[in-house]
């Protein structure tokens, strides 16, 4: 049995992305983040929507209209195609769980 | 902010199935179960993919060979199209949250 909150990664030097499943049309990952973020990588912009939540952890998120939102456990939200974020922040001193399905 | 902890239903005489998210090829519904199982509505035959993970709480999926599966927090699996299965047992006292992306 696979559980999304095992095998956390020792190694947290970056950010880790894992698919956990996957068709032409939809991929479903789990992202690992301790401390990351996503700022001097620039604007994250998808063709496809995100369906995203936080499981573990706390993230900010960071839209180009320069709103932010704060994301603890069990929060989600969509992501538009074409809707540039980033990762403006996650906490730094526990593993942030993501879950991620691109539609 | 959604939260898929947040806003259980008060009445959960019946399971309670939910769409967050939704396209032509992909749905993702949110699931309360509460001592529920589908033993005596037989079994489920998808003709989609189906990742579905327990968030919250406890459950216990049969599949047509017999096999059964008990998941907990965090515990994740992948349901191949026609593969028959049933939810066997929920967890009578605590709410089970599910998650489950058809694709």
């Amino acid at each position: 049995m696979n559980n999304i909150f095992a095998a956390i990664p020792a190694d947290l030097t970056s950010e880790v992305f894992e698919i956990l499943a996957q068709s032409d049309q939809v991929k479903i990952e789990r992202i690992i983040s301790k401390g990351h973020s996503s700022t001097e990588t620039g604007w994250y912009d998808q063709a496809q929507h995100e369906w995203v939540i936080v499981l573990e952890g706390q993230a900010i998120i960071e839209f180009d209209d320069q709103t932010t939102i704060t994301l603890s456990a069990g929060d989600y939200l969509i992501i538009k195609p074409h809707q540039k974020h980033k990762v403006a922040w996650t906490a730094p001193d526990i593993e942030t769980v993501w879950l991620a399905v691109h539609y």
